[in-house]
C-alpha cells in the first residue's frame, strides 16, 4: 500500500489513475489496458507505458489508487472518532457514501474487481483478497474496541460480526446499484444497530452445534 | 423465463448454453461473444448466430439457462419441504451450496453479471434487476409464511429480513470465492440463525401508516 510513487509526473500519475479508475468502473478492470487508457485521458501509449510498463501494474496501481481514497473518504475521517460503538458507526456510515456515491473513486471499483477476479490467480485477485482481508479485520477490530469500551458484551464474536457488517454492505451496494432502490442504506443501519443490540457470540450454540 | 423453445436442435442449443454459462463463469457475461463461444464449442459462428442472433440474445440465453438451473437445484427441491422456517432453511442452504458449488452453473454467474452490468442499462441488466428482486420477493415470501405458520412474530419485517439474507449469502460468496475462507457457510448458516431468533421488525413508525 505504501508503495514509494517518484516525485516527478506524481500530478500526470494521479490525472492517469483518476480517468483509470473511471475506466474500471464504467467498462470493468479487466478491460483497463494501457492502450484503452492512452486514448481515454489522450496520451501516447509509450507515455502510459513509461508510467506503468504493464497492464497489469496499471491495474494494481488503480486499485491502490482506490484504496487510498478511500482510506482518505472512509477511514481516516472514522479514525478520529473516539474508539467504540461510535467510531464503528462512523466506518459504517462512511462506508456506505462511498459505495452509494456514483462519484466516488474506488469502493465499487473494488467490489466490482473482486467479482471480476475472484477466480483469476494473480497478483490482482492477491491485492484484492489483500484489501478484503484487512478490511474484515478493520472491523472485527472496531467490534473488540467496542468491547474494550464496555458497549459490547465480552463474548461478541467480532469475526462474525465482521462478517454480517460486509453482508449488509454488500446487499446495500447490490440494492442500490442494481435495484436503484433508495431505501437500501437506511435497510443498511437498521440492520447494524441490530447487529448492535443482538451482536453474535462465542457461546456453547457455535462452539458445541446444538440447535434448539 | 417461461419462453418458449424450438423443439428442433433443443440438445444443441443447451450444449452451448452450458458452455456459454462457463464461459462466462470463466471471463465474465460482458465478454461472451458470439464468436468467442462458436471457437469454444467448435460451431461456426453462423450455427451460432442462427440460434441467438445477437450477443445481447446470447447473454439473456445464458442467463435465463443459469437461472432455470437455480430453480431446479435450489428452489424446487425446497418448495417440496414444509412452508416456514423448514422451507426457508431450506432454501437457504440450497442457495450457498449452489455459490459454494464452483462446478454449478448459474449461481456465481448472476452475482458476477449483477456487478458486471449494474450501471449498463438495457435488456441484461433489466432481466437481472428483475431477477434480484424476484428472489428478494420470493424470500420476504418465506419470511411471511414463516410468520404464518407462528415461527415468526407478526411484526417481523419481512423486506428487511430479505435484505439481510440477502447479505448474508453476499458475505458468504464474497467470503469463499475471493478470501477462500472454509468457514463462510457456517458464518451464514449462524447469521440465519440469529437473524430468526431476533428477526428484524416493522418498527412503531413504519407499522402506524398500515394500522387504524
Amino acid at each position: 500500500m505504501s508503495r514509494p510513487v517518484s516525485q516527478r509526473g506524481e500530478s500526470t500519475r494521479e490525472v492517469i489513475l483518476a480517468a483509470g479508475i473511471d475506466f474500471a468502473r464504467e467498462v470493468g478492470l479487466d478491460s483497463l489496458t494501457i492502450g484503452a487508457l492512452a486514448d481515454r485521458v489522450k496520451m501516447s501509449k509509450s507515455g502510459l507505458f513509461a508510467h506503468f510498463g504493464s497492464k497489469e501494474e496499471l491495474q494494481l496501481s488503480v486499485l491502490r489508487a482506490a484504496q487510498k481514497g478511500f482510506n482518505e473518504a472512509v477511514l481516516q475521517p472514522a479514525l478520529k472518532a473516539p474508539r467504540g460503538l461510535t467510531r464503528l458507526r462512523r466506518i459504517f456510515e462512511g462506508w456506505l457514501d462511498w459505495c452509494g456515491d456514483s462519484e466516488a473513486r474506488g469502493g465499487c471499483v473494488i467490489l466490482a474487481a473482486s467479482y471480476e477476479f475472484d477466480d483469476r490467480p494473480g497478483p490482482v485477485r492477491d491485492m484484492l483478497a489483500d484489501a478484503g482481508r484487512l478490511w474484515l479485520a478493520g472491523l472485527a477490530r472496531s467490534a473488540q474496541l467496542a468491547i474494550e469500551t464496555g458497549e459490547l458484551p465480552a463474548n461478541v464474536d467480532t469475526e462474525q460480526f465482521a462478517f454480517q457488517i460486509y453482508g449488509l454492505v454488500l446487499s446495500t451496494h447490490f440494492h442500490m446499484r442494481l435495484l436503484s432502490d433508495p431505501m437500501a442504506p437506511q435497510r443498511a443501519l437498521q440492520g447494524l444497530e441490530q447487529l448492535i443490540a443482538a451482536p453474535p457470540r462465542l457461546s456453547a450454540q457455535s462452539t458445541a452445534s446444538t440447535q434448539p
